[in-house]
């Protein structure tokens, strides 16, 4: 019996055949380009399919799919919103793959869930009951593993860490995307440098030499390693906000680990022995004692192997 | 069949007896007085042993007993940490009660547990499946439910909202109970009126007559309605601090509903609709739309109520 999982991400599709205890068989991907709305759910079932029509060939019987997607996945509608495809406000994908599937079953679920069943399966987070993936791409989301479930809420939107509330007061650039997003993730931080720039006046550093609106997270990290003063404040910054938001995911959930990836970490990965220390000031004293605080090892393959588990997981019934 | 439930707050121990749908058929209470360790441990026993006695001659048969205590519960041992009561650092409270209820089952639960289970059997959450207790009392906690099961976290200790980071640089007052409780509690609220006292210089208000350590929540909410601007400005802090702990557990849990209880609210239930329009301007939006924000209905019944389904749920094996 073998298991296709489907990841849908920003600029590529990936897919593998996974064997039911975790193995990964065969991987591929291919790139999403321009494509928008029909355009991509029409390239996720042609890969189906091509998986579908080689089994016969390769001995490996597809018994179930999963699909991870970049966005929120309603359960109860079988619909995605995804921000960044557009055209997938609110896309009816279930229906579709499942025409495409014929009897074989198909689960979709979003990223955040996909990273935290991921490692469940085959990575930092084997054996947990309770854990969390906190993944800071392009923007921050967070996967909630309760009772060895994947944690939902009550509309399929728990977990949106990105609008976590962290500074007083409000201010209207948190309308977007949240006050911890706004500055800590891929997209904030340079946003952020460049706040701290304009009021800089006197740095002739190397983030000033770029253009502005160019700078890229990796920028910010490239000239922390040069001992760049601005680049050195802007981590600063983000590694006590990262440490306050992992004091509150302890301090609520009680976790048994909380697991950081997404493009981020990636570089900011040196970071968590700051990120773990500024988070025992804030958190439960007691909880903040028994939370590990770990890298995903699976890294920008975790929301694949978790596409892998939930077919699995749907094959047995198991939420 | 009758349920027994018994609730241990700090100044008095309150039991009643409920019929399987909820309904109160007797209560009563004494006061804790100034017991410590297994002094109060015993003073339930005795408590318990007179229902038990008396079930036979008002033909109420107590089938099962819940009891709610004030701090948190720890499940696998059975002991309670309660902060308020001397010698219950780690009290093994279940081995104790068993030996007095013999075949009676007996269930103990954390008080902010048993608010939310509360609200669930006979008050504001009747019907939900995701919802949260707010209670700010002397400290703050909340109950949350998931799926229709009280959440506890790896080690028991989830819901420690009290210990919420919402406010950048840390400071070393948080370090007894965390930044949100530091301000925003029955504790909070006086120590928050008094640093803004001591630099408001020109201020000869009613709050400046009682000597500040016997200041009082309920003074500043009695000055508030003077139109006192010291008390207004605590209000405004707090209120700005309750709508964001609100956007986060909304942004994180995506419950159904909050329900604020505890004894702060109380007097400070006329905020509501101002803690919900601050919340709005930080959490996830659709999830924000879809949450509920109400009073409790069982006010200081509620841990009352919630030892009663937890004795029945007990008795059915449901957690």
């Amino acid at each position: 019996m073998a298991l296709l999982g489907i990841d849908l991400g920003g600029t590529k599709l990936a897919s593998a055949v996974f064997t039911e205890d975790g193995s990964m068989i065969s991987e591929e991907s291919v790139l999403v380009g321009d494509r928008r709305g029909r355009e991509v759910g029409e390239l996720i079932a042609r890969r189906m399919n091509k998986f579908l029509d080689e089994q016969a060939l390769d001995g490996d019987d597809i018994h179930s799919i999963g699909i991870c997607v970049p966005g929120i996945y309603y359960q109860k509608e079988g619909s995605v919103w995804a921000p960044n495809i557009p055209g997938w406000g609110d896309y009816p994908l279930l229906a579709e793959l499942k025409q495409t599937a014929g009897k074989i079953p198909v689960a979709i679920d979003s990223d955040r869930a996909c990273y935290i069943l991921g490692e469940l399966w085959e990575g930092a987070a084997q054996g947990c009951s309770d854990a969390i993936f906190l993944a800071v791409g392009t923007g921050i989301g967070a996967g909630i593993l309760i009772d060895g479930k994947v944690f939902r809420g009550a509309h399929d939107i728990a977990g949106s860490v990105g609008w976590m509330a962290l500074e007083r007061s409000y201010q209207d650039k948190f309308a977007a995307c949240g006050n911890f997003e706004t500055y800590a993730s891929g997209d904030g931080i340079p946003k952020l440098t460049r706040e701290i720039l304009a009021e800089a006046t006197a740095y002739a550093g190397v983030l000033r030499d770029k253009p502005a609106e160019h700078l890229l997270a990796y920028d910010i990290f490239d000239a922390y390693e040069k001992d760049d003063p601005v680049a050195k404040e802007v981590v600063a910054q983000c590694v006590e906000l990262w440490g306050m938001a992992v004091a509150n995911l302890v301090s609520l959930f009680n976790p048994e680990k909380i697991i950081f990836g997404g493009g981020v970490f990636g570089p900011a990965i040196k970071f968590l022995p700051d990120i773990h220390a500024e988070a025992r000031k804030w958190a439960q004293p007691v909880a903040m004692k028994k939370v590990a605080i770990e890298p995903s090892s699976l890294g920008n393959h975790a929301g694949l192997f978790g596409a892998g588990l939930l077919a699995m997981r749907n094959l047995k019934g198991q939420s």
